[in-house]
């Protein structure tokens, strides 16, 4: 049974499961104390964090261990937000980075956080970071500042943040350059090493790093956060003895010893695994657009991640996605709205710009084999069919593209579409198509064109119901959807970019919003 | 090799570790997700909370899992005061709780700590719990003013916090009245129950509680947060959809199964286990008395955990003495100065006004043998004299007391305790006797009487020249020790309650302070 999510935990590597036994047994007492149980933990702790360190590319007086890679990210946010305070309350991060670090810097009062926006591959420019650095939301730039107050002109930036690889696309940041700039800027940088530290070290002058045993193969409950000498630094938690005051609690050792066992264990055989997993990442990039009509690979072709690739799939459901890889024995994870308990589509795709419906991410953990890839290569196409189909989606929607043939169908309720729509709510909301409806389009002339009511469904349904009527326009026309599903923003331009349709824009409306779609083919 | 500091740290149940290899296996996937491995381990995270609430007395949504005890502390104090900012900003705490919460209370910005006293069980009384919630420092309640801006009067309280028993002492604390004293001020209570959860439920309307799994035997990296429904509460934390937004980062999923399993299984042999270790415990406390001359045993003997006893030894150094222990393979803790990092006493036996000097905490783990426990106290009693040999205290001090023949031995500078002073430094310090001086007292006449100058010596060598030097002074004659030894300002007060010599106060003095006794015997 192939376990494809590796990017969320990976399992326990044998390193680490016999490290954690040991640990057990000669690592349970308190490292604060004197006697001989004690100066036996305190030396485990000692030459773990020696590993770890050596590991990550630090002293080890510069590491500490953390409960979670979350709470490395939250600690080093607000530690450096506070020592920092007078040399400027701006945060600046790309837009892509893991949810811990954007919230961390909500939670920090002040003067805003700057996001810098990225490419369609999910790839920030230095460019841009360095104009984010200097002065704010440039235009132009790709920086936008989301929230908190407006900075005030010229207020400094306490803290910029970088990920060394994004954790749902897979796309490898230019860490070392943007540690340039940052450091010519006097602003220290947090990298966020989660998804890589696995691979290597995080190359570049970074002042603050974290990272997560459970990624690498250790167990949970531990992270790491090294500060290098010379950052300045004031915890924000209570004072506490243990971890340089860096990190409150009784540390778990037996964790961090395997912890650290297992890190350098992954280590050893990073160079030929990379190679290995980085060739059936690109057989599954080759192979899912050959064997998949509508699909979109996202993320960067080659500065990636060796493990980790995501695609989406035209008019189909994320959670419907999921549920059928799941039940013929595959677990990967999706962005898709659907499978958000925010019912919005995930942030890392939305600032990529690029469709988030039917999102798949597939995160092979080490030791997958050929085997594996080969049978979910094969088992995939099926598994999207069916869920198209359940929709209505393949034969009615591609039909209404190609042929105008299949437009008394597409106006025709679907009763599988219903089923669907009015059943699948897991998250407890009221039923959105409860009465039965089904936008099938209507032409009220005018600036709008032809109008289709997708209001109370969420994804795909909204994109399902444009492209069953774009082929009733004629070449020029516009079709515009109404839509109250967050999704929607992204999917409805993500696809006019797959189907070579222009996306003219977005206005308000009384609910959700408006899209408008010229037809131009 | 008995090990005897269960208080700090429990070594691993056997329960705990079949649950963590069983869990391990089982449960190290991401249980927010959909697929087979994700609803496994949500399963696993669900039957923890259910057993853990049941333990606990709560509703198994009242309760999340926390990194540690201390991160549980941290948030609920944080938590509740950012909750009920409006309702005032008042923290009311006994002087005797943790440092963790002590900690977390001076972190929270605003209206200052109340401290309520202890007597000398380490008992706090709930009517100076009343007198402290209705208005704060009143005057004779025990409740003393400790950090922070004054309060307004007439200022409410946020939180009050209590533990269920003393952690140093194991004295036990009456929370249910205090509980009762908090609805009716509705003030809410927290309840520390770190020493006492393995031993049953907390009785009584608390309104938060925390604990933490390695005390009873479960692996370290698990703390629990029991948070009442009603109570007000706002995590401070940056947001996390996790452990209902009150514990952010990954779960420690084997971890946290091996604590629930671990405490059920603690709890199903409490009774026994406890009447056994009492009853252990017990003849400690009689026998370390009888056995070891000037010997102070503190906390309540009958209002206490069951398997937690603690003594002072005048004229001892708590760190030689568990050193001594350690090397005939003992494993105990201690509250002295000497064995702390800031070469302060603790603050439970400070709070308590009992003797801090050669301080030996005894906590039991499960299972500990008869035939341990008479091995200890076979091998105290010559460890003890071993560091008062070596001290030259013994002879010289007690002879001293009891004959002033004894006056020119002390008088004359001992080669022993100025080797011992010079070189015992282990955290960094400069020798604080590195001239050779030693203070042998010198009459200087006044209000002052004899003066001892025991500046840049640390504990016992101020109370051992305190000794030296009584029996020179004629019954109702004064003796002024200079000392800059925190340790001092406990240990000279204890040392006149157990030799009935009058303390008569101290005095600010050019460096340090000056504490005066009177002769009475």
């Amino acid at each position: 049974m192939p376990y494809f999510d590796a990017a969320s935990a990976a399992p326990l590597h044998p390193v680490a499961r016999e490290a954690l036994l040991a640990a057990l047994d000669e690592g349970w007492a308190d490292p604060a104390r004197l006697y001989r149980e004690g100066r036996r933990a305190r030396l485990l702790l000692d030459a773990a964090r020696e590993a770890a360190a050596e590991a990550v590319g630090c002293r080890a007086d510069e590491l500490v261990f953390t409960p979670s890679g979350t709470r490395a990210l939250h600690s080093a946010v607000s530690g450096v937000a506070a020592a920092r305070r007078r040399a400027g309350r701006r945060l600046v991060v790309s837009a892509v980075e893991h949810s811990a670090v954007l919230h961390a810097a909500e939670a920090v009062a002040g003067g805003g956080t700057v996001q810098v926006g990225v490419d369609r591959t999910g790839r920030v420019a230095p460019a841009d970071f360095a104009a984010a650095l200097a002065g704010g939301a440039e235009p132009g730039t790709g920086a936008e500042q989301t929230t908190g107050e407006e900075p005030a002109a010229g207020e400094g930036t306490a803290l910029a943040a970088l990920q060394s690889a994004n954790h749902e696309v897979g796309t490898v940041q230019p860490v070392a350059e943007v540690a340039d700039l940052c450091r010519a800027a006097g602003v220290p940088l947090l990298v966020d090493a989660a998804q890589s530290l696995a691979w290597g070290p995080v190359e570049g002058a970074w002042s603050l790093l974290a990272a997560s045993a459970h990624k690498w193969g250790g167990p949970p409950g531990v992270g790491l956060l090294a500060v290098r000498k010379g950052t300045r630094y004031a915890p924000q938690e209570p004072a506490d003895e243990r971890e340089s005051g860096r990190s409150p609690g009784f540390q778990n050792l037996p964790a961090i010893v395997a912890a650290a066992a297992s890190l350098r264990a992954v280590r050893a055989q990073a160079a030929s695994e990379a190679a290995r997993l980085s060739a059936l990442v690109d057989r599954i990039r080759t192979e899912v657009p050959r064997l998949v009509p509508d699909v979109e690979v996202v993320g960067h072709d080659r500065l990636r991640l060796p493990h980790l690739v995501t695609f989406s799939c035209l008019y189909v459901d994320g959670e419907a996605l999921l549920a059928g890889l799941d039940l013929a024995g595959f677990s990967v994870s999706s962005g898709s709205s659907c499978t958000s308990s925010t019912l919005t589509p995930s942030h890392v795709l939305r600032a990529m710009g690029v469709l988030s419906e039917g999102n798949i991410r597939v995160s092979l953990p080490a030791g997958a084999t050929a085997a594996d890839v080969d049978r979910f290569l094969d088992t995939l196409p099926g598994v999207v069919a069916r869920v198209r189909a359940h929709l209505d989606a393949p034969a009615a929607v591609r039909g209404a593209e190609d042929e105008p043939a299949a437009r008394a169908h597409a106006d025709a309720p679907e009763p599988g579409h219903e089923d669907r729509n009015g059943g699948r709510d897991r998250n407890g909301h009221e039923d959105r198509n409860g009465d039965g409806s089904q936008g099938g389009g209507r032409n009220e002339g005018g600036d709008a064109g032809l109008v289709v009511d997708s209001l109370g469904k969420r994804c795909p349904i909204p994109v399902i119901e444009l492209a069953r009527v774009i082929g009733r326009v004629p070449v020029g026309g516009l079709v515009t959807v109404l839509s109250d599903d967050e999704a929607a923003r992204l999917d409805i331009p993500a696809w006019c970019e797959m189907r070579a349709q222009e996306y003219v824009g977005e206005r308000p409306a009384e609910r959700g919003a408006a899209y408008v779609v010229r037809r131009r083919g």
